[in-house]
């Protein structure tokens, strides 16, 4: 039974995420109300996914709303802010209440992992598609711009990278089979929000790899007016990725397919050894891959000559 | 020639309405990054306009702009908010600059008319969509919700509805000539900030009319727990449109036609005289329509009988 817009709302996005203290009002009225803590700073963010351009025709649902979340978390991630609300635009081509349930668990487990609430937001009827905003908070001096990287800090990556890439391409690909691992990764990544609050106070500048690994560091190294020189060696590789490059040489896969979710952030050498201690009791690695340097521009050391060049992120209309 | 995303962003998106103080930074990394005014709450809304639901085909893009923006102000200004930030999330079928550049120019003007600034955002390709957020703050003690009419208040409607209903009608119809002061109010209806202004502190709730007059005061009932008589007699009309009821005895084109986005509130009768001195400076018309009663549901004077039964507001999927 077709279900108006705000049976919807009620039925399945209602006391999504914690009822957070900070929230004076949340879904039901025409804006959500929200106190910020003292002395923090408001950050915010939106990110869209649609159908055959962000995720195939018929794609799992329940992975559809952790996703379209998490995408949005990684970027507070990246910025050293904690999550706190979330709103959801949800274009739908018709009222599927299965699709639509799976959706909303996929989307309420990662809230309720992150404590973050969902606080508004509208279903509308069109193509499918997904956008997201998220709101979280920091104190001024915690906040991680991809601009302020500076002379000689050391360069670490977060988890593994190439591993979305990687899933994507075996399952455009009948013939190759996909590891569930390696499919989680692009389905349902994880953002690095636990990272981010260990580096916090330690790191000089973050972003997380979204267009890829060499796109992002790009951007990072543009927007700071510095160069860096990454060891391809130091790059950290999951086993099925490892072993993809070792039988293929394709050494931009791992470097440039984006949907990772990692993060990439700069340390001032002198903070490298009380960075390290912070981030020995994540579940995943931080990999020092290179250093920043002072020409402009990204170079890769113990990679074959000439795929610089090569190297080039995801991008829309590109 | 196809822009790549950052392309795009940089050429329309930077820049458009004021570099206000409160934005330590906004288009440029992963997240925008703002300071709330002190013992001001965030106010925070979000509305997405489909092609071919929202919008026709070949919609004028420079109102689309305009009107995405306006709809999300809108929003804010049922609250009592103070716009102060937009993220825009577009979905564009393919790289048109005319239209990119006519869009970013209705955007622009409203964003700068309220003193609203762009500060994230990002452009995806697939079907057209916009999905638009606006931030805006306010005191507690100034924000009007929907929950909050009390018994006996009166009931008051800002300008004249029904316009942006006759339009579509008009514009649907290829027999009737749609007069261009009528299709302003569809395609670039006015968020009414300045009534939320000269309201605040007076009225006891608020709605903006979006689903329609009898929809949103429904709503509003609703969540206030009362119920209302409204006089018809009293409806704000425009010659227009009493023309067109006049002539079709259509009475609930105005009460239950959409897209409005003028204001529905109550004040408290002891406000009344305060509240008319406060509207009179507005360039348009308030309008006292009404009275809050206990018994639940709207309730019509000087109607046709049954007619009530009738309305009923625009609803997605209903």
């Amino acid at each position: 039974m077709p279900l108006a817009e705000f049976g919807l709302i009620d039925r399945y996005f209602r006391g999504i995420g914690p009822a957070l203290d900070s929230t004076v009002l949340g879904v039901g009225d025409d804006c959500a109300v929200l106190r910020l803590p003292a002395d923090q700073l408001l950050l915010v963010t939106t990110d869209t996914l649609v159908e055959n351009i962000h995720f195939l025709a018929g794609s799992d649902p329940e992975s559809l709303g952790h996703k379209s979340l998490a995408v949005n978390l990684s970027d507070l991630a990246a910025m050293g802010a904690a999550p706190k609300w979330a709103t959801l635009a949800l274009t739908l081509p018709d009222v599927n209440e299965p699709w639509l349930a799976a959706f909303a668990r996929g989307f309420s487990a990662l809230a309720e992992r992150y404590r973050v609430q969902l606080v508004g937001g509208d279903i509308t009827q069109g193509p499918l598609s997904i956008c997201v905003q998220a709101l979280g908070t920091a104190a001024a001096e915690r906040i991680l711009y991809r601009s302020s990287a500076g002379l000689d800090e050391r360069i670490y990556v977060t988890g593994t990278i190439g591993d979305a890439g990687l899933a994507l391409k075996y399952l455009k690909d009948s013939e190759q089979h996909c590891p569930k691992t390696l499919r989680d990764r692009l389905d349902r990544p994880e953002p690095r929000i636990e990272a981010s609050r260990s580096i916090g106070g330690l790191a000089s500048a973050c972003i997380d790899i979204s267009d890829g690994f060499a796109a992002d560091l790009g951007h990072l190294l543009k927007a700071s007016n510095v160069g860096a020189t990454v060891d391809w060696n130091l790059i950290p590789l999951s086993p099925h990725v490892r072993r993809y490059v070792d039988q293929s040489n394709d050494f931009s896969l791992p470097l440039c397919a984006g949907d990772d979710y990692e993060l990439c952030f700069t340390v001032p050498a002198q903070r490298e050894e009380e960075l390290i201690r912070q981030v020995q009791s994540l579940p995943f690695p931080c990999q020092r891959v290179g250093k920043i340097d002072r020409r402009p521009g990204l170079r890769f050391e113990n990679l074959a000559p000439g795929l610089d060049l090569l190297l080039k992120g995801y991008e829309h209309f590109s």
